[in-house]
């Protein structure tokens, strides 16, 4: 059953279980314990690329069929769930969507394997169902900005002078691509004209780039919710937007405090009250909720069609989550 | 400048080289560190699986020009290295080709994320100049099979009920497929028959079922030559043919030994001294000879092109490699 998210879009929870089954399908590896892995990370999920891309493909003129829509809304989850995989080893994370991570349970070597089985899914279902259209094929092969991002992360790693241009160029390759794509892709497949395309392009990519700014402003604030060990990111040398507002405001204090080589719990307590007791905290806010507003006007330009209030509606509770 | 071994094929070299130049054009990241790792672990090794490409591309009636052949041989060897990252990553390997390896210098996550670029660098090579003809890309994309080769691989890890059968199952996914998808790669753009085409598939899956037999023994009988600590693998729970062949015939001595939770330098000098003592070692040899007979006597059945010469020769000497 689709996530509870959407169960007041009952008619697009019932694509995302077609895609939620096209891809039990799909998975097909003798390995039956990893592969109930695979398929537990892909049932449990908000499903918010494919939910986009369904949403998205409504602007055209000339929807597919959902036998046609299905295996790309598909594609997009499993391209998502092969980052998260490795991203999860990187991370050394335990725990994923409450479940034990697969390199926990199988080791390294199984979840590499896995994420790279999972790349290789994605391009087969965009070879197979995006050949007549070379354009979208090569939108679809985006997917090596997301992956560009992520190598140039290293360059704000462990950076105290790593500034907000560096963080939304990181979380643009790291997360927004993707939903932009996700749109894209959805009003491509339908036969939207350029300039809604590239709308529905910009609008994806503002909704991700909000995403990821809400998720790390949740991080911050939350305690123990996530099941995450507070602020590790931080210990990792990855800054958030909090933290990098501090720095490129040149807070002397919180530079200190970055700039030393083991973070204890007393120095992470420090570098939080500095980010809340100068604003950075809200600043971070204010920044998420312009991405937000401007992806509304947006959807407002957008073809008359029922998805539009639909992504009006998930794109408000979404920035509403850090109110 | 392509790899000495190539020194006698002087119009072979210079297309490796031009494929070489391809590949670093194609690596295109901000971070100039990884991407001149990625340029080295490109330059250095053998280039096998391009040279098979371009070998068997002269089987066919039409032959494309080099400016076609080029991308596809680079796109085979950016997917060999993809895998040789993550492997590295897998097996904490601290040096490849006598370099440091990505992970030892720049951490897993960048190791990780540079294998997945290159992954999908391979993807957009194949899925640009492949595009016209859907049954090569449906082959290109058997580079699933790998990897669930990759996965399948646990249920023989610390087996002492590993098979032949299942080692053979394993190496033909870890290894041979990509050299049988060269070899049949190469035959298809130079537009074969079907017969021609199946048949330079089997020889470069029986090649590289061979290469990797002779890469365990020759791991085997190395003592340091090759950089690795010994038997190395051994500990991790993986088997190479001379130990499967004597877990196969029951040998209780190397049961018990390998049944053992952790195994010592003592306990690893017994095995060994098992594996040649009773010939499983020699067994093996004889087992890799029996692949390339085949292969040789297939590729007399070849049209009469030059390239056949060459492919005998290469078979020959890497079957001479453990003599």
């Amino acid at each position: 059953m689709a996530n509870s998210i959407w169960k007041n879009y009952p008619q697009l929870g019932e694509q995302l279980d077609l895609t939620t089954n096209f891809i039990h399908k799909m998975v097909k590896i003798n390995n039956l314990e990893i592969s109930s892995m695979i398929v537990n990370l892909t049932s449990e999920g908000k499903m918010l690329r494919p939910a986009f891309f369904l949403l998205f493909s409504e602007f055209g003129e000339d929807r597919p069929k959902d036998s046609e829509l299905i295996p790309l809304a598909a594609s997009l989850e499993i391209l998502h769930v092969a980052t998260l995989v490795h991203d999860d080893v990187i991370d050394d994370s335990p725990l994923r969507r409450s479940q034990p991570t697969i390199h926990t349970k199988y080791g390294r070597r199984n979840a590499i394997y896995a994420g790279d089985y999972l790349f290789t899914l994605y391009f087969e279902l965009i070879s197979k169902h995006l050949q007549s259209n070379t354009d979208i094929l090569k939108n679809a092969l985006s997917m090596k900005k997301i992956l560009i991002g992520e190598l140039d992360q290293m360059l704000i790693d462990f950076n105290v002078e790593a500034t907000t241009e560096m963080y939304f160029k990181e979380i643009s390759g790291k997360t927004a691509e993707l939903f932009g794509l996700s749109a894209q892709m959805g009003a491509i497949v339908s036969g939207a004209n350029q300039e809604v395309i590239e709308r529905c392009k910009n609008i994806g990519h503002d909704i991700g780039m909000a995403f990821q700014i809400i998720d790390d402003i949740l991080d911050f604030s939350s305690t123990s919710q996530t099941g995450k060990p507070v602020h590790e990111d931080l210990k990792n040398g990855v800054y958030s937007l909090p933290y990098i507002l501090g720095l490129e405001d040149k807070n002397h204090h919180l530079i200190e405090i970055l700039s030393k080589n083991h973070l204890t719990a007393d120095d992470d307590q420090k570098a939080t009250a500095i980010v809340v007791d100068n604003g950075y905290l809200n600043q971070a806010k204010d920044i998420a909720r312009e991405f937000t507003d401007r992806a509304v006007i947006e959807i407002e330009k957008l073809p008359k069609k029922r998805s539009q209030e639909v992504l009006k509606n998930v794109v408000k509770r979404l920035i509403n989550r850090i109110k």
